[in-house]
């Protein structure tokens, strides 16, 4: 059921691959919302992925671009606001990468040429697709920007290496630029961070199946799916959130405010016993 | 203009005084979203203040309740499921005083039973709430309960006294019983921190002009009134946040990520001219 | 060894039972670092504890108090003045204690009256200390103060109930307080945020031995002990951190900043081998 | 007074420049507790300013090195060992440079070349340096790593620019390492959040004497000195704090816990009669 939150506005999301991809669930809740958009992401992931199919589904143009390029980025929002008819309303960048995970170089032997590209897709990236549209002045008064992020930007999860240090610089240039953009033109720059959810990109990340039991049985409503991500991203579009900005807002079910949950200790310690009292009811709130 | 996104969903508002209340706003907005409600206050307040007239506008019937009274919450949430006839859906916690702050105690000579009495009226009351509608089963399924807090919670401001401790206090209620209750019934709870608001209830503290001037300077988008608190509200009572849970949300103009803008800067040096290169152009970002 | 780090200081320490307090071995180090120093605990605690043995150890005076008495803690400080012959230049707060946890109350069913009781005890005590301190001018210039807190006031820890609330209080009013004595008389005032730590205090926590496991595989360097805090409590009792004030600060072995070890993953999914290569070598960091 | 907190322990020291220099203090300081130590800093330092005749007067071996480069950071650890006889107990960051802010190209117009150095020299350099010591092993079980930050990696500071990034990523890389780290060896590291220091890398930002003023009013204890820094981070490196790891440690005064003091506010709205009562006497805590 469509409430027309979005009616009128126009958005670029970046990052659809496949409909997996909260991008993807993005898209098709925005333009289900009222939106018209266009969609954008490398050229390779357009020839591998499924954007296309997207592209005609939602009547919505793809704009190839390396978001680590100035130029492409330049295209992409010169294109978007001639084919969406006015300034933009909303972006979301859904944009990550560690070539260190890819090629297994644990954190303590990273390669500092791969490093340095993880930054530059998951981070700066961010940065570059801000400075454009405030140059080209593409993003329309009162617009709100989101990237995805993850709550390894705040602690340390093994395995997510470099990727949690690229989503702490992602999340310092949403507040840095969201200062910048709001005194300026009253746009909003937020980050959301997600549960771990089972995109192709979050498949990269071995033991991920442990990694989304965890998670979910750490957080009293379990893991938030890329298809509710959607769903608050268009919150964070519409016109009802036009004063949060800066913020990086966690949509993980309760996991970021948990220290330890009963059913998680029941997995860890393999036996609920010693919780239930000698009725054999669990006693501890 | 509605965007229905509480079509059929039944709501319990406390705190509504007057038309400055944030309360006030949110029962007018979410009417106006599809809701029906109950309105809740003490009843001095509604005697002393305009619930009445709201009730009347909104067609909301109107529960007396000391909300540090469980009886008095018992009796709110029995009679607004009979009233609105059924489970409810979303309810708003709107209730903070200090009886420190109106005696002007400061916060070194504090009178320990107000004290109390400001933790029972501003965070406690919180926490019955909850657990009298857990208990009567009274809220629905992935039901939202969101209550008001302030940045006083994790900084200090002068003056602020003992309500700073109480939002605390507010803050971690919202987290402990966030877990409980969604685990148990999927219900959401969180806490809005909202700008400083002029209130009935924010104008007992004095020096509030200036505060108020601070806090709008330094956000981007400068102070979010209670009207945009209300449509935030909306967001979060809605089916598209059934993932937010345990948080403390920031809805404040960027105030809470910033250590300096130059706005306020300025007023503070009382004068730009430093900031500006030999042509007057504004140089830092 | 002792570096001398309080040498010529006079300290107050709250909460000594046992060997097992921390408090008890913040009183051994402190003197050891050269302070001297007075124990206060409840008549009660000193009945059945064994803080007269380590009164005549230490040399210190005990002076018995109810720390939820105001008249009590007045007695405390102008004897300890007295005693140890000037101001006071360190406070340990290390007091506790939930009658809902006693009593095996759930969170949802908390009783108000015991509720009351664990903020008095263990959060507003704090105040109390630092009110009666501060009227009767008894902490000397850069004085320091640091009460005992836990993650719980953070993140949501299963069956730790309302002390999660209670220590929400205590940091809070650690800021409160600390803004008001920092800027009149250089007093700072912290909490340390420290591990799980099986005291007796804690013993009172069901499932404690499988909270302590997982925190011990969560951090890095495992669960900070009592006498690793005793260690740590003095640096901040010390000349050294004159400047830090109104913080919270963790001492557990990195806890706080993980979100997933690879140990505690091993133990919670109960295998290994999908963390190594194919020639078992352990390929994440 | 020496209280010979670091008798035989080795350090490394990188980033003094001059007797403003926050690693100039700590040298200065490690050697007085007893550590034996060797100075690194890049060879344009070291010609430019006076680190000579701190390694003179410290007895401490100057070793050039580019920190960005992984081959000198090399020399830096293995010549360390070997002049110090031993592997190495304690390391300071003190590096940290924004091309960008040296060129004035505000936030919303950066040099992504530029930006690439600011974030190599002040962040990715730790990691270097970090990585290039576990591949050695030339840093001693238990031993401790300290970085210098500023608060600006939470919250935007206008003129800051992409320091505030490059703080962030360092913040990040603590945490990260300080896992790894810490569990294989036991070293922990850790971020101190200094306040704003009028260093001679400090005063490249222009209006730093406002913000200095401001933060200073702003802090019930006023700004903390480079000195101040040098006894904290003595603390750190000492054996009294060995289960502190992966925390980002403000060393501010308490700015960071402030929201407004009164004292900040008196300046902002220039006279302070309104916080007075009938008799002059300040009414507000």
């Amino acid at each position: 059921m469509s409430h027309n939150l979005l009616k009128g506005k126009r958005g670029v999301i970046f990052g659809a691959l496949n409909d997996m991809s909260i991008a993807w669930k993005v898209a098709e809740k925005a333009v289900e919302e009222g939106a018209i958009i266009t969609l954008s992401n490398t050229p390779m992931a357009i020839r591998m992925g499924e954007v296309d199919a997207l592209g005609k589904k939602l009547n919505a143009q793809i704009i190839p671009a390396d978001a680590t390029n100035v130029e492409d980025l330049e295209n992409v929002f010169k294109q978007s606001v001639e084919i969406l008819g006015g300034k933009i309303d909303f972006v979301l960048h859904s944009i990550g990468m560690s070539p260190n995970v890819r090629k297994k170089r644990t954190y303590d032997d990273l390669d500092y040429g791969m490093l340095e590209k993880t930054l530059d897709i998951s981070a700066v990236s961010f940065h570059k697709m801000l400075q454009v549209a405030k140059k080209q002045d593409a993003i329309a008064e009162c617009g709100s920007v989101v990237a995805l992020s993850y709550v390894a930007a705040q602690r340390t999860f093994f395995g997510y290496n470099d990727m949690a240090d690229a989503k702490s610089l992602l999340e310092s240039i949403a507040r840095s630029f969201g200062y910048i953009y709001g005194r300026e033109k009253g746009v909003r720059i937020n980050t959301i961070s997600q549960s771990p959810t089972p995109t192709t990109a979050g498949s990269g990340v071995k033991g991920m199946d442990n990694l989304l039991d965890f998670s979910n049985k750490m957080s009293p409503l379990g893991n938030a799916s890329a298809k509710e991500c959607a769903d608050y991203c268009i919150t964070l579009f519409s016109d009802l959130t036009r004063k949060v900005t800066m913020q990086n807002l966690f949509h993980d079910g309760g996991f970021s405010s948990m220290g330890m949950s009963l059913r998680a200790m029941n997995q860890y310690s393999k036996g609920l016993e010693e919780y239930t009292d000698e009725s054999g009811n669990i006693i501890y709130g």
